[in-house]
C-alpha cells in the first residue's frame, strides 16, 4: 500500500498529520495527547476514533539482531533497505530466520538474484500447521530450487562472521552476508492497552462485529485488531490484507453511523514457494481439537488437468470434517497450477457453514484443461466423508 | 471415458452385452426386448433397470449434413475419424455450424494444424447467455486467433465446394475442406418414452433426487436424465460431465438399495477458447427472469494479479443478484488467468443458497501473484448490492 501524503490532504480533505505519536488516550474526556518527531507535545479530541496501529515484526530476543544486515522484512523501507543492501553488497549468501509464510515467500526473490539460501528455525516441524505430506511438497520445492532448510535447531545468537554475518546455533552455524528474520508479526496495541480497552488473542485490540473496541467511541480495524472466526465462532488474531482492507471499510461506515457488521475470517491464505502453489482455509488438525471438534481428515493426490491431459501436474488436498457434526473444518492444498483459487471454494463453504456432505455435492466446473471431472476438492470431500 | 469391454467382463464380473439394442420396455413384467447388431431377437427380465443411455449429437435438418467431410463432435469414434480426415486431406479450410461450449473449443485445435477457420450460426448473438462484455472478449480472442465469425446468417444447405464443401446461407458462402456440425446434443430417450416414463425438460428422461424415474424399479443417470436445478428447484437439463459421473454413482448405490439423494446442478461450466478461460455458474439474466426473480447485475474489470505484478491480465466477472430475495442468482467470468477455478466459489454459494451480502463477505485467498486483495468475486459482488 503505497500512497502518499498528500493525496489524502489535497485530494481528499484529510488533515493528516504525520510524525505524530499519540502517546495516551483519555477515554473519559474523549482526547488523546502525544509528542511530534521534533519532540513537541501535541492534543486533540475527537468524537469518534479510529485505531489502526497496524502490526510489527517480531524481533527474536537474540544478541546481534540489531547487526547491519540483519533486517526484519515488514514496511515498504524494510524493502527498499533490503534492496539497497543486496545490491551494494553484493550479498552471495542469505540466512532467513523463521519459516512462516514471508520467510517462504523470500527464497524466491534470494535465489533469483543467485544467493544461496539457508533457512533456520528452533521448531522441529516444517509449516507445523500442514499436512505432514503437503509439507513435504513444500520442502522438497525449496530444496530442488536450492534452499537448505534447517528446521529444530535453537539459535543463540548472531554475530559476525566469514561472509559478514553468521547465525550461530546450539549445533550448527549459518553463514550469510544478511539476515532476515521472518518470525511473524505482533499487533500495535499498546496504546489501547494503555488506555484501558480490551484486548484480545495475542494481545490484539478486541472489537466486536462493527469494529468497535470496549469503548462505544472507539474502533479499531487492520492488523492491530482482533476478529470471530468464521469455524469456531471465537475470537483469533490473523492478521491478513483482506480483513484489514475490509475492516478499515467497515469501521469508516460505522464511525459515521453505519452499522456494517463483519462475520468473521477463515484464515484463507495463500502463497507461492517457486513454482508451488500453497493455499489453506479453516482450522488445521491441531486447532480443530483445540477448539473441541472431533477432526476427520483425508490427504487425496489428484491432478491439476484431466487425465492425459499434456501439462498435468500434481495436486495434494487435506480436507477436515467434524465427526461430530459433519461439518467442513478446513482444507489445505499444494500444487504447480490451479490451487490458488481453488481453495475459495472450500472457504465458501465455510462462511456457508457447510457440512462436508453438502460440500460434496457442489457443481463445481469442469473442462480438461482445467482439472479432473471430479474436482480435487470433491474428490477430497468424498474420502472424508468415509471416515466420518 | 475410454475403456474396454473386457475390462468390465473379467475384472468386474459384468455381463456385459456390446452389439444389443433395446427396442422396447414392458413395465408390468420387469422386461425388455431388442436385436443384436447380427440381426437376431433377445429378451431380458430385470429386477432394478439402470437406463444411460447418454446424448446424441444434433444434427441440423439441412440438405447435405450427411456428405462425406461434414461431421459431429461427440463420440471417442467422431473423434477418429476426424483426425484420420484432417490428415489425410489435407484440410486447408474447415466451417463450423455452432457456437457452443463444443463448436469454441474445437476451433483452437483446428488453427494449430494451420487450418483456417470460419464459425456460422442463425443466431444473431453471440454466446447469447453471456454479458455482452464478457462475449466481446470472446469473440476479441478468436478473431485475434484467426477465426472468423459470423452469427446472424441462415443457413440453406451443404454441398460440393472448391475446397470440397460450401456452406451456403442466405446471404453468403463459407468454403472449407470439412463441415463441424456443433449445434448441441438432445437426450437419447425414446426407449423410455415409449415405456411410456415421465420425461422432463428437453425430452430428457425424469428422474427424482434419488435417480428414480417415474416406473419405481427404473434409475436413469447420465446425458440421458434430467436434475434439479440449485437455483431455481425446478427440473432442468444440463448434460454436463461431472453430474452424469456423480449420477451413476448414486444410481448405482441406490439400485441395490441405498438412498443417495442428488442436491442439483447449478450449470457450472468452463471452456477454453485459445488463450481465454470462460466460465459460468447458475443463471444467466434472462434465465432468472424466465425463473421469476428480479435479477440486479453487476460487470466489473479487475486484474489476474495484484497492482503492479508483473504478467497480470484482465478478468472480467459478471454478478447476479436477485432484488426480491437477496440471493446469488450466478456469475460469469473470462480472462486469460485465475478464472476457471475461481469460479468455483460461486458454485459453492449458489449451492449454500448464499445472499450476495454473506458471500461478498466471504474471506478469499490473498498474494500479489495471485489476484488483487479483493478478490474480482468480491468486487462484482460488492458492486451488485449497491443495486440490490
Amino acid at each position: 500500500m503505497v500512497r502518499q501524503a498528500r493525496v489524502f490532504r489535497e485530494k481528499q480533505g484529510i488533515d493528516l498529520k504525520t510524525g505524530h505519536r499519540v502517546e495516551a488516550l483519555d477515554l473519559e474526556e474523549k482526547g488523546g495527547k502525544g509528542s511530534t518527531l521534533e519532540g513537541e507535545d501535541f492534543e486533540f479530541t475527537y468524537d469518534k476514533l479510529l485505531i489502526a496501529t497496524g502490526s510489527r515484526a517480531n524481533m527474536p530476543d537474540l544478541p546481534g539482531v540489531h547487526l547491519p544486515g540483519v533486517f526484519a522484512v515488514k514496511s515498504l523501507e524494510d524493502g527498499r533497505r533490503i534492496k539497497k543492501f543486496l545490491v551494494e553488497g553484493p550479498v552471495k549468501k542469505a540466512v532467513i530466520i523463521g519459516m512462516g509464510y514471508i520467510a517462504l515467500e523470500m527464497c524466491e526473490g534470494l535465489r533469483s538474484r543467485g544467493i544461496e539460501v539457508g533457512m533456520v528455525k528452533p521448531g522441529p516441524v516444517f509449516i507445523p500447521w500442514m499436512h505432514r505430506e503437503l509439507a513435504q511438497v513444500v520442502l522438497e520445492e525449496l530444496e530442488t530450487k536450492g534452499v537448505a532448510v534447517y528446521p529444530g535447531h535453537e539459535i543463540k545468537y548472531i554475530e559476525g562472521g566469514k561472509e559478514g554475518l553468521k547465525v550461530v546455533c546450539a549445533d550448527m552455524e549459518l553463514d550469510g552476508g544478511t539476515v532476515f528474520l521472518g518470525v511473524g508479526v505482533s499487533p500495535c496495541s499498546e496504546l489501547a492497552e494503555k488506555a484501558g480497552l480490551e484486548l484480545g488473542p495475542s494481545q490484539s485490540v478486541a472489537v466486536d462485529r462493527f469494529l468497535m473496541t470496549s469503548d462505544r467511541d472507539i474502533y479499531a480495524a487492520g492488523d492491530c485488531a482482533d476478529a470471530y472466526h468464521l469455524v469456531t465462532g471465537k475470537k483469533t488474531w490473523i492478521p491478513l490484507a483482506l480483513r484489514a482492507n475490509r475492516a478499515g471499510w467497515a469501521a469508516a461506515d460505522n464511525v459515521i453511523g453505519g452499522k456494517v457488521a463483519l462475520r468473521g475470517v477463515a484464515g484463507t491464505a495463500v502463497f507461492k514457494v517457486f513454482d508451488v502453489q500453497v493455499a489453506r482455509t479453516g482450522l488445521s488438525v491441531k486447532e480443530a481439537e483445540d477448539a473441541g471438534y472431533e477432526p476427520a481428515e483425508a490427504v487425496i493426490q489428484s491432478r491439476s488437468r484431466a487425465h492425459g491431459h499434456p501439462g498435468s501436474t500434481g495436486i495434494r488436498v487435506q480436507i477436515l470434517g467434524d465427526r461430530k457434526t459433519g461439518r467442513l473444518l478446513g482444507a489445505q492444498m499444494v500444487g504447480k497450477e490451479g490451487v490458488a483459487h481453488r481453495i475459495n471454494a472450500a472457504a465458501v463453504a465455510l462462511q456457508a457453514k457447510m457440512t462436508v456432505e453438502e460440500f460434496s455435492q457442489s457443481d463445481l466446473a469442469y473442462a480438461p484443461p482445467f482439472g479432473p471431472t471430479w474436482d480435487p476438492l470433491l474428490t477430497a470431500a468424498n474420502q472424508v466423508l468415509k471416515r466420518m
